[in-house]
């Protein structure tokens, strides 16, 4: 087996490790170590895609169900396919044309971007060429004012949700950076921040973050805009109970990547806990690990809305620019359909619980 | 320790592994990866060989059984032991001589054949050559036509049986294929269908698979031949108590040798859950990962009517022609004989749930 | 670290492992595999060890119990330690002198010496120089006479019991005897089998044993003989109860050194099965993976009355003959010691199952 | 990724393990070995490290915690972080100003520093420069009185505790030290036992243990001193129940770092048992693979005081002496800090059994 991407290019991935391994050419050890690495040992980031790699799917045969259709709805908007792009800073690192490129691609994919409040380009320049839905990532700052003014950018640009993450209250210790001393490249910059109030727009400025966030954060969001409030880096049921009870619009249950605590479960170990306790009050999205169609497939049939793709969109932009991130959507879509078909689903409310094998049943 | 087989040629050969090792030699890498290659990263191929690794077998003394006895019958024939040959396409790629040369062995063996749609030579040949059942895989073409008329040409050569694939309403993705852009060598061909209808009798032609199939199949297939009919493919026991109320003749708990969705259960780890679900009401056969005489034994004492072998039977073909497949079966006999020996086991329907011991127990 | 026994000889040896470190440099490759080997891929072989592995202790402290005192009785003899000689055929492989030497150094560690029907010396050389208990390892042959003069001959010779093993109807797939082509070097030969009725003195002569032994034969042994019969072998609880019913004066948990039926469980997994079958009413003592003072302990806390040692004293009669031997019983008995000191217990029925800690507990 | 601490020295360390790759690099291998090993073939060692790696910490959002606190109060003293430096013989080996470096750079971190008899400084040097609490780890001698002269010391000195070591019968078998037949290098011996009645001073004096200590010593070293005594090294609950009936000050739960009886379980794994019998009657210390601030986290979730740490204090003083030590802390500290903060907890009382993910759960 040769995997032929090596020699003649992205063109030619037929997985998304393949777009990983033409990206790790392609850019510097210390961009490719902040994109990749995780906290601590990396134990959660390798736990992420192990609870994939362990989950049995149960195929039904001669349902009927012919090619199978992947689109979904969730906040009243179509998705081509249940997943999109999760938020991850700077896209700018993987390539020049950045979040733009981006964009470009999961609109020629038909599913939705996700941009970090760390976007290397601005809210305005990705609205501009956007046909699928955009999302804005939140950091609620010390100075609220600046994350007000953000989330006015993104509502004045076309933004239709906001994704509040909750599991920053600091930076995780991620070894590689500090062990490289990472700093952003010359050029490199958060796009969206370089307004007043913001001390530190180089580096993650995370000194900047509010250390002592509580559930009032949503009821401030809910009073500075009237977009949609989803959280992001639920990982318990107890939690995902009360975000339920405060009406958010959505949890994405997420591990940060791996990047923030070592130690916690893998995302997708922790999404039924958390499906189980929102009972369907809100859409449940999980992020980390998902690498192939019928991850996705088993994150649906654990109870998630969709599953986001993190890394792999870093890794398609840098092999391929839009190309690349269409080129990996479609991957992705069709090994769900294929996955889809061999378990006898004919569309994405076919994919139930009984797709997953229990350990020891 | 010396696999003296590397030396002297498969005669030597004492185990099948011995002559997977003859193989992987004697055939160009893009065609053992087409032999050996599943689907996916191939975690269900293997998964297939640990579940028989990781099954104890619970010896029992003093039974007073003597030699055993393998026999077994099954829809109305003995077979001189509980295994048989699993359906896999073109065995010309294993030797010019194919199906006829397996067909030569397995009678030597007093083994039955499941021949494939996709053999390499016409079923006319190889039933001239036949001393034991033949049965004939089926896969339901859209164009109907296609399917009768090979199921009409199986009944006048003598075949016994149909198994209608059920887990093929497209394609797996075996990455190996693809990165090999593996074709089909000069000379190999499906040998029975040429006839009309079937529009690309190069490559796999999945493209005419009916995507859409359900439970109606079967009394399809009962309107069209009075052969007996088994349903391959199947992998959960609600499945096989549709099966079963559908009134199949067997079913065979198999995931394709792991060559259509990755990420399904080894075949072994769900038997008990079909066999439970089907009560009796039929034969069950299973296949995928059967390499010694004990996992023939451990497929019995779960509840297994037969193991079908796949892949070695190929490898013993490019080994050693009829011989290596008459040796390959002689060996699996032999190992079978061996562990029902040493478990107390007289004859086949000694074989219980006693011989193997449960997890934790 | 540095392994000494390498430079300095055996003298030097500080676990059970330096013994096997110089054996496997001194004896041919083949005799080696002989001795090392198991039946198939060796499974059961490695589980003997793993399950040792695995078994986690559980210390008390401060019970006052001072220097452990290691001797029991067993079968009304007292042992200087919980273990002994377990039956392996032709000590003369590991050393010109064999049993004999065997026996001496079982002498001075004070332990009994459970002799094999293939021994290479005779019975009477061996008795000639014991000073600790002798058993008679049995195989049943078919022409009973032949077991029947060898009893005769053990009794007079002053042999203190019978150890019939059952889990031997065919001999096991050893796979590397098999490659190896094995042959028994000149010279070495079953001492006490040369009498009429025995067909091929030379190799196994396992076409001899009896198949078809069942339950009777223990009825049949005491017709033979008054010395205490054992059964060696048994591995379900279902076996132990019936070989209790049949009064049998003890058992030996035991997969033959995982030279029989590959895929077996551990000797040790079973044990408490066994045991708790048994109910008190015979000695249960095991064999296989025992390869340090703190197995012995494991084995019986988990119920065992003696656990036997077979592979390391052909390694330590390889490595420095009786000496060898009784170093090797010496190393045992001190380790026990050190487990039994550590965990709190003054002797040997002090060895609760409170000292092994359950899996999950 | 580039672990630059083997370039430009300990100063840059990022982990507890950057300490031991530069201890590694200065220390002979003896000593390293004497350090590192354990007793057996190291597998409690092995596990007291991989309970750690296992546990899963199940991060709270939101609670509005703030920058954490990481104070505790243990037996009437403010302890700047949970952990403190666990007994270990001759901080000499790692550095010649050994404890008296070792107790200034705990005296920076704020945390304590429990001496071992052995220690390769006086308790006096030791305790004039102590600005964190003191407690003596105390061996029960044969002789009596001569433990009884260094407990008087220690309360002259102002040590503040006494750790009673009863996990040691007799010495562990600690191959790494037997296969270097290691002796301590000229200059190392231990400090506080060169007064009458200790016979053999050089060495470990083993001998000198009195191997039949019962539960009447607690009452012994009460009459002894008015100090409080701790208990170190129970595994089980019924002991630590015993324990709590005798009235103990506290009790540390370990296994001696791995070095006494192999096989025995991690210490972490069995916290909870302990945590459970004592039920709160007195403080529960943990030691033995503590190497991360998530360590520390998941030990107080698990219900302890506090986790102490050994073999890294060793590695810190061989790599940078007490600024190596406060350094080591200061990293334990921070990554607690940070552990806390991504668990949302806000100070020590907040780390509760919800922190920890059961597995399965």
């Amino acid at each position: 087996m040769n995997r032929g991407v090596h020699r003649t290019g992205a063109v030619d991935a037929l997985t998304l490790e393949d777009f990983a391994d033409v990206a790790r050419d392609r850019l510097s050890s210390e961009v490719w170590d902040f994109i990749e690495g995780g906290a601590g040992e990396e134990r959660t980031l390798r736990a992420n895609l192990r609870a994939y790699d362990r989950t049995l799917l149960s195929p039904r045969v001669l349902t009927g169900a012919g090619p199978p259709g992947t689109g979904t709805r969730i906040l009243g908007r179509t998705w081509a396919v249940p997943t999109g792009v999760a938020p991850t800073a700077y896209h700018t690192l993987a390539h020049p044309e950045g979040e733009v490129a981006t964009v470009q691609g999961a609109g020629t994919a038909g599913v939705p971007f996700v941009v970090s409040t760390f976007a290397g380009r601005s809210l305005e320049d990705i609205a501009a060429d956007a046909t699928t839905p955009l999302w804005l990532q939140v950091y609620c700052f010390r100075d609220r004012a600046t994350t007000k003014r953000l989330i006015r950018r993104a509502e004045r640009a076309g933004f239709e949700a906001l994704v509040l993450t909750v599991d920053a209250p600091r930076l995780g210790r991620r070894l590689r950076d500090l062990r490289n001393d990472f700093r952003l490249p010359a050029g490199i910059a958060p796009a969206n921040l370089d307004g007043g109030g913001f001390a530190s727009p180089g580096g993650h400025a995370l000194a900047e973050f509010d250390p002592a966030l509580d559930w009032s954060v949503v009821s401030w969001m809910r009073s500075v805009s009237s977009l949609p409030v989803l959280l992001k880096g639920i990982l318990t049921g107890r939690d995902a109970r009360r975000a339920a009870e405060e009406g958010v619009d959505g949890i994405v249950v997420s591990n940060h990547g791996g990047r923030q605590l070592d130690g916690a479960p893998a995302a997708l170990q922790v999404l039924p806990d958390v499906v189980s306790a929102v009972a369907g009050a809100c859409p449940v999205l999980v992020d980390g690990g998902v690498r192939r169609g019928r991850d996705v497939l088993a994150a649906l049939a654990l109870g998630a809305d969709a599953a986001l793709v993190g890394r792999p969109v870093l890794h398609a932009l840098a092999a391929d620019q839009a190309r690349g991130v269409a080129r990996m959507f479609g991957i992705l879509a069709d090994e769900l359909a294929d996955a889809m078909a061999l378990t006898g689903a004919a569309s994405v409310p076919d994919i139930g619980p009984d797709l997953v094998r229990a350990c020891g049943k």
